[in-house]
């Protein structure tokens, strides 16, 4: 490794930042990577599981900074009675640990001094989180508490882990993380199933939405800052109960100057979830313990992303004719302009990741640039969507038209009010860029890498039709 | 500095993270850190200015991604035709630079082979951001255009910029970052001014707001991950239009388990701070150049951070016997209960940020656990407003009231309906935990830091009473 000197000023100071030393008592993560043999500690967590011996008893604690648990051994004739919930601070003696599985424990014997224990927060009788594996339908039911269980727990770490990985990646590709508006009075896709606002006409003197998506407002920063994303809220008010689908869900949505070749969408696509998914693997220890799901499955889809160097590619025209070689003779055949199914986009996407490129015009919305290749007869535009295994769409993105005269004809092709997108249009003929972008549903990621197959258990409190829990 | 074999290894796993290559073309950022003289280069960006002279043309290109203009010498007699706005693409090459304030410049001459510029996007005769400089007031008109220029942009970079200080400080305190939800039914403050879901009885079968803090739920999370924050939007439909409010804002908010004294929660926040602000100090040339405000103001701002060891800390009844020292005799004196009003909390900060602690329990929401040293005659709540120099207060927290008992009596006092807050006071019968937090507006932080003085601007697209556009 050849380290310059502009990389040794750099390391210097991720060292200094690493060095930071937190105002905040220890947390257990911290006693488990950072305490020392012989050290007295106190250590706070809740009680995971009790188990006593004669003149021993083990005590699992955690506290929700990391997946691993922290044994406590208790010394003791009297055993301390504990139970399941409890929130309890132990002091003793951080040591080398006999257990299998486990290399340090903390050592208390309330005899010796600076030795001791105390409940903090006692549990009611009917506490629901009691140590056998709870089904996932049950939790749902406890909107609070549920998330001190260690699979959910672990979701919510996963994702918060995933957020830096994101945030390093963008950073060292020149972008600036932007904060498009969630109310709005410009509907992206030119559709319906918005939610909107009660008080607009009153407040704000126009209708106004949540926003569905961020993108025609990201294109203008896009202008301006050449490279921009976001991870923010977004709303669909879908009335579709489904383990893919929230009505209030984070999308991370990006937007890039001077793309002009699809295929360099693809791989900056590519190389973002190839990035983070890697970083992943580096620490699979810490997300893969306690997770419930089988740890093969969980590692079998972190592969599915790295394995290949290149995911393939396939243009929607392809991929219509390869699904009806499949089919028998007496089953009706695909057209050009049929949707695919989830079921064909899951066939697709049987052995890992696929781009499918290039769909019919008439099947998108009015801002994405015709095919590099375009056929009138079969008119189709320069997008693609990401499928994934088991998931189907993961995310899709597209070159958008940066003309304006063709920008204008096609608002008028899709029925839209060309006046009132007046701050859109505008950046066509001020300076205009080619440019191109994607969004990427946060929870289906979250959730195909946490290897579980719900997006209503990755968000703390999901939103869907008949459900606002707290 | 003595660098441990674990800090070794992290250094080494952040090198190879610096040198992840990029898919896209380089920026105009890439080539001012990375490009060596003699390389040819493409730069594409705007035109900031262009300057002819006999037999050589100047032009500042500009692309968003940093606030240094990209200089480009034209040598050639026939000087391009090129006006302030088109995106242009110009091929030359990267060479050291004779002129005054800059190290490289970009040489091109139409008659050396690859060399060549060529224009990307036209602008129109009346393109309004020209070079000389413009007002806040003309720019708040151009909602899709006004990105462009240095000033706006140098925010947007600014506020990604403290994102990115964000995350990395709450890692090293062992964070979770969270999503709690924007549509919810339960009303933090539990006051009015709340947004309401147009379609809530229909698709939720009941009431439902755009949260205005995520504060509740967040502490249901803290009691499971022990320390989390988010960075998330909050509203409130308040009729208030001044240069301090947003309908919609971003908030971050963080809460903490087992903080059992003010003090440390003061500690933390004002670690935070220190913290972001002294990466914005090691970095300062990016972001004051460009900025169209006084380099000396918005240092000194800086440095009101980071001059003292500690902030000072005030009770609310001592700030109000202080105010009153100040008042002549015939003026009317502060009351305990009185609140204080912006032109007070000026004053009090006026060397620098300060705490006002343990306010009037009746000034404040239910929640918050009553002062340690509480007097029966003049209650008192453990909480903090964080005042700042010209602003006022930017953050505020407190502890909670974490026993059931007492919160649910607290409830009562407040009108609130203790059923319908069930999946909240349950957190306190089961497993409690002494915990604190606070909310920082995060707008108000980055127009503190960028010197300026309108939250309005340093948000894309600002939404407040009459003010929706795009």
């Amino acid at each position: 490794m050849n380290i310059t000197n502009q990389a040794k000023c750099v390391i210097k100071k991720r060292f200094v930042r690493l060095a930071h030393k937190s105002t905040l008592n220890p947390t257990i993560k911290h006693h488990l990577a950072k305490s020392e043999p012989g050290e007295l500690i106190e250590a706070r967590g809740f009680v995971k599981s009790v188990r006593k011996s004669k003149n021993i008893g083990f005590l699992d604690l955690a506290d929700g900074t990391t997946s691993e648990d922290l044994k406590v051994v208790f010394q003791t004739k009297e055993q301390p009675k504990l139970r399941v919930g409890q929130t309890v601070a132990v002091n003793g003696e951080w040591a080398e640990s006999k257990g299998k599985g486990q290399t340090r424990e903390l050592r208390c014997n309330p005899q010796e001094p600076q030795h001791s224990y105390r409940i903090i927060g006692d549990v009611e009788e009917d506490y629901p989180l009691q140590k056998k594996s709870t089904s996932m339908q049950f939790l749902r039911t406890l909107p609070a508490l549920k998330h001190r269980t260690s699979t959910i727990a672990s979701f919510y770490r996963l994702r918060s882990f995933l957020e830096t990985q994101m945030i390093d990646f963008f950073n060292i590709n020149d972008f600036t993380k932007v904060t498009p508006p969630i109310i709005t009075s410009s509907d992206c896709e030119g559709a319906g199933e918005t939610f909107k606002i009660a008080e607009s006409a009153n407040f704000f003197e126009k209708t106004t939405y949540l926003t569905v998506s961020t993108q025609l407002h990201i294109e203008a920063l896009a202008m301006a800052l050449n490279r921009v994303w976001t991870l923010t809220p977004c709303f669909r008010a879908e009335n579709s109960n489904t383990t893919r689908h929230l009505c209030e869900f984070w999308m991370l949505e990006a937007e890039i100057s001077h793309v002009e070749d699809l295929e360099q969408l693809l791989n900056f696509t590519e190389d973002m979830i190839k990035y983070s998914t890697r970083k992943l693997i580096d620490l699979k220890k810490e997300y893969l313990r306690g997770v419930y799901l089988e740890e093969e499955l969980v590692q079998s889809r972190w592969a599915a992303i790295t394995k290949q160097e290149k995911w393939p590619r396939m243009t929607y025209t392809d991929a219509i004719e390869y699904l009806n070689k499949l089919r028998k003779d007496s089953e009706e055949k695909l057209e050009f302009g049929d949707s695919l199914l989830l079921e064909h986009e899951k066939y697709l996407a049987k052995d890992g990741p696929i781009f499918i490129t290039d769909y019919p015009a008439e099947m998108k919305p009015f801002y994405m640039l015709k095919s590099a290749k375009f056929d009138p007869e079969k008119p189709t535009v320069a997008c693609y969507d990401l499928l994934f295994p088991d998931f189907g769409e993961l995310a899709g993105g597209s070159l958008r038209e940066h003309n304006y005269e063709e920008l204008v004809e096609s608002m008028g092709k899709h029925g839209m009010d060309v006046e009132e997108m007046d701050w859109y249009t505008t950046l066509r003929k001020n300076g205009t860029i080619p440019h191109g972008g994607f969004g990427m549903g946060w929870e289906r990621f979250v959730t195909y890498l946490s290897g579980h197959d719900n997006v209503k258990d990755v968000i703390p409190f999901p939103r869907a039709p008949g459900l606002c829990r707290a």
